[in-house]
């Protein structure tokens, strides 16, 4: 699938508020609301758009420590150890990267306890891990929306 | 502002489909539309919801590497290069953490020349920063939605 | 428990002398003996101020080597080597930080030959640990007293 | 000045509570209050009691983030960015460490606004200092009193 | 065996064209075809000159990523996992090298979905590997050729 | 130009021996001498051959340490610095990796004293290098031919 | 024992030769060859002198590579480990220091084959060792004698 | 010069005893007394022989802390911090070694105190050093002697 100039500019204005009418979009764009409907439609399909969503405060809904995690596995237990951790809810993103054989991991608690919590009693009980790293975020210069990493 | 567990339970129902009916989620919930709406509107007026925004396979749409970096400034000049490089478009997010005084910084970009040029043109160029280490996305094992990071 | 400036100055005064006479204190601050007493036992109380202590040099009473380690321990074994470490009269301080999965412990010695079997026949021969990291104080700049870290 | 047996004995109860009477110690010793008075005055002359302090739990006074740094200066700056740094009274100890040419430093702050504060306006703010490393602490085993670290 | 100074020709012209017919190096040289012949045949006798052989541009034949990996084995299985690795036809060169004990090795493969098999199949499921590090190649400022690493 | 698999054959028979004649080629792979020469032809003008080559035994030629480094550059200066190295005929290869923001670097000298006098004569006289990692081959597993990293 | 002035400078006498005689150096003191006797036997005896031995310059008896190691051991098996090594005559000297829990261990071999072969056959042979870092020494500024370290 | 068997053998009895007499030696080896002097003269003419010493016990000549350093410095500066640093009587020994780009430096001082002092008045006020790790030796496992590093 190839996606032309309307496509960005719908994807832009969805970015910006995922909620926005076809009408609305229609308007800004000079097209007929059935187009817009039609190209959308058609984002989905194509699994350019792969869902309509929220950005929440996390803050205010009591999630006051985020967390970056480096996580080293033995390299024959990193898949498993993967799948295992992306099931824990209090995981927000887990990837591998090039660089050192460890899974870059997200997190998102309550506060202090629950972090000390889930790193003694979720992450080091899981078999295959040799070593953990963790950093605190202290401040979002950027925050992402739209594109997924 | 307390939450109660029916804002929670909208906040996930949005966090799975951003563009659902108040409709919709009156239903799921037993609640009048009149309701569910007035939570919604409070929950964007407490900025608990931020925004609400799609989700969009970076793939998909020509930006086909993902790449983390750890950005070293002199301390004094750390403040100044995040406020710029906020403004790349490249530029996903930008944290500071504890951990080494360096930015942690999602990029995205089309491919490796747009990469390396990015690294040569756009980041070396800024001044006060000392040293960048670079890792590229392999595999997702899961992306967070919904909560900012 | 809300603590209020006079607590405040209670506590500055205490960490400064912390044999001072109630009546001293009172006198201090223009307020009565007894107010006094009841304010230090309503801290004690309330667990605010956790104990009275001595600050002893070190050197003076033969401990001659203060030492900081770094212990990496295997994830699982992490928190039981803390319990035994912290049974060590030689250990002064032991915690768990943010960082790399180590143990960050102090630990007050009479000299190097006293450092040195404390390290391999200690700390060594504790099961779970895989990697120790030491570094001797060469100088205090400054060194708390009163606030515990 | 050599101390004996007895006068250890005094340390450790001195050590337990700073604040026992000497009328109380000489019971525990069996020997007379003079005789009690004049050992612990000698101790305080001797400077082996620096002085008498309080333990206050840093939590339930609003200081919620204990913090340790690791400050990389230039070598030639090492010693006044120190001498800096302890005039800071969110600076609650600084030494000299063998290993890397860092300053390590305890921190402690009410909370991570606080942190970030102190980090990008206090400290990166000092001449000399090329790198900062900052972890957070998540759980005490242990926290000495009485030995001065 | 020595080699003199119109080897050394010999040695660079073959270095910017192995094909070069032994009429034309003789021209260029000033030196009899049977000369040149002989001497060539003794260099290969000598096995100073390994083989003839092609530089191909790894981009058009299809493997498009060039990674770079430090390879951390337990000490008693490095050689054999070298020895493993050396049969993959991904990997292009293996070395053992001063510094850390880790195997250094290059990776020539088509995407990024290749390199991730690779790693996570391939290299991840090798007994004795404990660690691994990958950089992938950005811009190539010189390539040698002719003389072997 | 899509190179097929005759194509792919032809470039395995010439990385094997590089001057191998057309007519074993072809007679190799069943076809015509011309055919096989009409088929160089076009990878040489295609640029899928870069060049016919020669694989020398360094150590014959009395090269006999083969060394690796990490250079860090003040960002700014990457791109000049390598660009000058690259000109040093002692430097075989020079790359740029993600990772830190080093230029990986192979050199090929004679002996130790020519290593050391590289490395402090002609490596640290240039401006921008800030630090150098060298390791020294131990052992070849794998040396690749053919294919360019 | 206290060693005295006229110690030391016999001391510094012998460092610079180690063979001159009691004649010479008492007639340097200004002593009798009794008393200067009389002194060095009585500081072998107090084992101040360790013993008299001579500086050999390694190239020219044939061992030309100087290699300096960090030995990484699970910390039960440091001294064990320890103890095999100084039995091997390649070793030269062999220390626990501060730091990581590593050995640092000199070698002096003939050449790179037996450096590779002592890393590979006698090193990595030895139970307990989990990782090593080797460095070649380049340039000796200052190579200490006398003072043992 | 080639040395033989026996030259050998005598570097051997002079490594364990540095003051051995021409007659002891000559009749351990079967030779006459002519034959040795001729051959040490040889082997001193030759500089096969640096010199003749002793080992002294630091520690009994108040050398009591004997610490190891790496010496960072600007590329440009290193040869002339070098040179600087030996013509400290503290500093027994300066090496540069492939790895980082630093110094390995030998340092024999009195107490932590002079060690304090050398670090902050003697090292860091070099121009040019950019960064100091030390380690301090707690065990002696093997301390060469007479083979020079």
């Amino acid at each position: 699938m190839k996606i032309d100039a309307i496509d960005r500019k719908i994807l832009e204005l969805l970015t910006v508020n995922g909620r926005m009418s076809y009408v609305d979009i229609a308007k800004e764009l000079g097209l007929s609301r059935v187009a817009i409907r039609e190209r959308i439609n058609n984002l989905i399909e194509e699994e350019v758009i792969e869902k309509f969503s929220v950005v929440i405060n996390s803050d205010k809904v009591g999630k006051k420590v985020s967390a970056f995690f480096e996580v080293d596995c033995e390299p024959t237990s990193l898949v498993s150890v993967a799948e295992t951790l992306v099931e824990n809810p209090k995981v927000a993103s887990c990837y591998q990267m090039t660089g050192p054989s460890t899974l870059h991991m997200h997190v998102l608690v309550e506060d202090f306890e629950q972090l000390e919590h889930f790193i003694n009693e979720e992450l080091y009980a899981l078999k295959g891990i040799t070593r953990v790293e963790s950093h605190i975020l202290l401040r979002r210069f950027k925050s992402r929306s739209g594109l997924k990493l």
